[in-house]
């Protein structure tokens, strides 16, 4: 299944690296996603696990850092991966009042398959990433519990669905439908080749924003809104489409945009995984590329924003009671570029397959989120025009 | 109540500064301890919270920073705190795998008062730090609830217990027992009278280690246990006696100190407040000081122990929903020393508050604590010796 | 004297914000800015001095904070400016070699201004920033000296001049000519109306990533390069046109493009000025938002590049002296978002500014870089296509 | 020559690790330390260089990481040992304002033995540190120049002199002479002996903080001099003298101690090798540690003291050219707590064998600082009774 299969229609294709043959971060070997979806009304909302290797974490922890571009959030997990450079539970995406119920399913789990913890062994370091879907679900309502982070490791595979699934569910997205999307790029460095892939959870960013491989898509959407409204049309009625009226201008007493709108209260997670041998201070770098993916698709890392970026190698794990981690020859920094195009490339179209993915979703109150192609049934027109 | 007369004996005073009427976090003025403890055979654990004002700290956010001083560690809500330079519920204590329960009760408290949050408004950020009291306490039992928390917050006052309390109870320092310490500082700073309070939850550090106002107490007690052993008596039998063979040498070929001793799994939170009105990025720096204060009473931060110290100042508020934040008039950098001063001083202080309040507990699988005042009946006499 | 005129030819707006009169970092009441350049044969370097304030910055500090989003650098001055959010220096910029000379520049300058620095008083932290000018200039040659800097300082004005001038005269960007960028963006917040002002020294990228207002501009010109190569022509022989054979493919078994081109030795300063109230917290949180700016040209912050962004508010300033600070009401946190966007748009707006303002330059070796207008004379018409 | 020798009495040993055979940083096998002193009148200044290994490396960069405790300084070079864990210079010490003569020396050095460098090849990182030596050296008088770092490189040996010697010559500590100072430890780890070596370039603290081994000695110093001087003796007029009317109480409307006092304008360099295999990241976690040694001294890390501490080892070098960098098994995080104790103990240690090597040195406009054992003939005595 290509990326393109998986949105049923043709999404751009970003930059000039290939994709891996799944077009989703379990191109990189050994990786594997699960979903629990809740779609009960007002609930609307999930939980998504990646699981970096079949094995137990906890046993053979796995290389990784953290870039927080955007602090904004309540994630748990960081302040040791940052310290120590490693995970050591699969890796959970849910809502942002799940991250509790959640990391008390990843402790139960740990414990459960090492008895040792926190008894003759040290404590487990829960990861659990999130973003606030309340516009669709009732976040208030707490659903999200143990079971369904059960659920969703239990059905991790290489099969990894994009949209509106899992904590993918109740996210938005350039106030459109978002959640959960998947890209993958091919380099070669050294003469190895090796695979970057990236899972979104995208919940950020105003529509005027959105930029789609360089086109301003979002511009033209407020745009049509705009005219559909003034023709007496209703058939569009944009909450973001007071910005319709930014009169860019360069005149010595300009009229400014309308800057009252409401500021965003999005996220967005982004994993990256790769069979690049690097350690964890390189993760780091390498993580920190997602902000210049981000940034394409028209992101400006909003105040209320929760913008995380988390890259694993699976090329080694650290043993948990070892002497001594053998590591294997790590790529040298100064080869890295090609990763890190990689790595902006793959998040910049995994946010597009999370828009390209996604189905429209209504939740509670009544409120709707369209998805891209409900939003622009032209789609491929507009894009065409745009660019 | 001074800070020796809540021990019940004589504690020495560290540093040449004098502290506060009550010798607790809470002689900064508006600042309230509540304690809930859990003391039911294997379950030896519990719940501390710290109000920064009587007020709803979501409404009225309170400035804030941290320092990790090492990063073993579980915590929650210091992402957000990092980059908004703020707090916004009140600070909780517990026990490694209980952050969780904690910070749904946060949520929960939170949502109660404001029921906009997650709806109209952003999502609110639970602030819960832990140590690992699995040595006395079943941590695996997962025995805190959310009710323990809201316990806490409703008998937070002045009068502030330390020891083998709230957060506290099942905590181990020094491989004696630990848990809440209190201190407090007051200084005088261009003019104005300032104080600093501080409350640590102390599970760190190995007996050898620990030393007191410069005075190397756990060698001596280390040496005594080992007499007593060669001696045949089993009255004390530590089970850090073995670093007792500890033998200094410059001699060429020396005999080395065992370092195969179980390494620490402890911890330390450090909260740290003061009235002197100070910024985000000062109350940073005013935090980290309280890694000096760590380090003279014997930790050198080690490997698996949680570090952490936050500093609030309690001199303004940031209301949630105002376009300006006025500050007061902050201390000029230059003007500092006396608050760092008085941090590493509260914060030793503080430790050593800890172990003289701590009474012995006995906990699952008959893991005992011993407080330092049972483990040394002549502690006033050893300390004049080995001053 | 607007962006555009500077440029001679019109250079596209970047986003919907309005800019400023002069479309320069001048455009933030009291910032001015010095170039002194040096053109002598294999000599082409220089330094650019920015001035926060007309007064002296020892005295009256200026609040500022710095994001490194690459560390391949070796600037002078951060470490200071991240522990107590002040600079108290004009800003230099000069080439990598250089900041040695320029940094001594600064201090004797301090000293002569205030004889108590380094005696009765602390000592002065200069404020050096680099890029690596060494394909142009003869680096090794070390021809920037103290009076270099002093001229510049002399100079600077209101009157900002863009290209290949003072630190920007030997500078490469996307393999053409770079140097210094200009911009500013006003936006209303809160009532209030405030500037953003950027001025960049661009000296990053390989030309295939080179992206205008979304436009993969970079693309088409090595596209062209290759035709005009394969029809015989050496009228654009371009050293990454190698580049051009880049062939994307989501096929299984790709042609991967070529990735052991050399990688880029470049580096980017990004100064970003703003008569926002803003403190030093806040000021880091916006100097971040450069690197949206930046990735938005094409830059996913290689590996050999110092991307680093700094900014500062000319709001208040911090006496030398005092005891207390006393700051505006700052914004509130969650109104920084129109100022985010203002910033990423500026910074954006700059580095175009400096392609667009650069003029060809010749220097040690012969070697040359081409200015953007000397690549393609059919600009205008390029860019429509593009679009 | 063991550390006691070298400084003519014998020093106190810190904690229960055996230093090395030399106890210097030259125990650590491979490293070697050069000063060059300048001694003439109001010039009392140097340059300390310690080199890695005996190659160049430039060509063989070595793994390191710093920790900034307190960031009031001007050191160069930081930012790229954050971004990539290697250097890639000799680290060199000096004072303030020589630390861009110093820079200028690296380059050069590097250039000369690397033509390649800022031509085919990218630039090269200098990388010093400094003090304020502005007490008793003119730092005004810019007097250290390239030739001193180089004299300073071409001595470098295994010899390492402690005290008032190359950059420590002017150095001040505890308002006593400081400098340089030395120590190394040995510890066993995983089956394995490893070293930890340190040199310090003490320049901070008042008297009364001055803490030796726990002894607080600073107070016993301050106090004998009040006595004199209320005796009429002129025999010991201290500038710090002011401090020893410092009056703790308890009571609740307490004399506070006067905290007008100067604030201190020092700083300390502290220099931390070892031949333990780690990354990057684990000796940034080392260099930490430098920080509760530092503590342990009577340091609060105050704010006008640049505290910071970098970390090297000295187990494999990174190659400039080279696609991969191959590490030896490096040691697991679990099992650094002896690494941490041996960090801690020797910058604690190198700090007394500065104060106990320095020699008295009168400096610009009469100003003396006396050293601890012309200020306390009878130290030995002292010791043993504040002990």
């Amino acid at each position: 299944m290509s990326l393109t299969e998986s949105a049923g229609k043709s999404a751009p294709h970003i930059g000039l690296l290939p994709n891996g043959p799944r077009g989703t971060i379990a191109d990189v070997e050994g990786v594997t996603v699960g979903h629990c979806t809740l779609d009960q009304g007002a609930v609307q909302t999930g939980v998504t696990v990646i699981r970096p290797h079949a094995g137990d974490p906890f046993l053979a922890k796995v290389p990784a850092a953290a870039s927080v571009i955007n602090g904004f959030g309540k994630s748990i997990g960081l302040l040791q991966v940052e310290e120590l450079g490693v995970l050591e539970t699969p890796i959970a995406l849910t809502n942002t009042f799940s991250v509790a119920a959640v990391a008390q399913a990843q402790i139960r789990a740990a414990i459960q398959g090492n008895p040792q913890i926190g008894r003759e062994w040290s404590t487990v370091n829960p990861l659990v990433f999130e973003c606030n879907d309340g516009y669709l679900n009732d976040v208030q309502a707490l659903a999200v519990s143990e079971r369904h982070y059960n659920a969703a490791f239990e059905v991790a595979s290489v099969d990894v669905a994009s949209g509106s699934v899992g904590a993918g569910r109740g996210m938005s997205c350039f106030d459109l439908k978002g959640g959960i999307g998947n890209a993958s790029r091919v380099v070669d460095v050294a003469g190895q080749r090796y695979t970057v892939g990236a899972l979104v959870l995208a919940n950020f960013g105003r529509l005027p924003m959105l930029t789609i491989d360089g086109m301003p898509l979002g511009r033209v959407l407020v745009e049509r809104a705009a005219k559909a409204a003034a023709a007496g049309s209703a058939a569009f009625a944009h909450p973001a489409n007071s910005a319709a009226s930014a009169n860019p201008t360069v005149s010595t007493n300009p009229a400014l945009p309308a800057t009252t709108a409401k500021p965003e209260q999005g996220s967005i997670i982004m994993i990256v995984a790769s069979d690049a041998p690097l350690d964890a201070r390189q993760l780091k770098r390498l993580s920190l590329r997602a902000a210049a993916g981000l940034a394409r698709t028209g992101s400006v890392y909003g105040h209320g924003s929760g913008d995380i970026a988390l890259a694993f190698s699976t090329t080694y794990t650290v043993s948990h009671e070892s002497d001594f981690v053998a590591l294997p020859p790590v790529l040298a920094d100064a080869r890295l570029d090609p990763l890190f195009r990689a790595c902006a490339d793959s998040v910049e179209q995994a946010i597009v397959d999370a828009l390209w993915s996604a189905t429209s979703v209504t939740g509670r109150d009544g409120h709707r989120r369209q998805s891209l192609h409900d939003t622009a049934s032209d789609l491929a027109q507009l894009l065409k025009q745009s660019s």
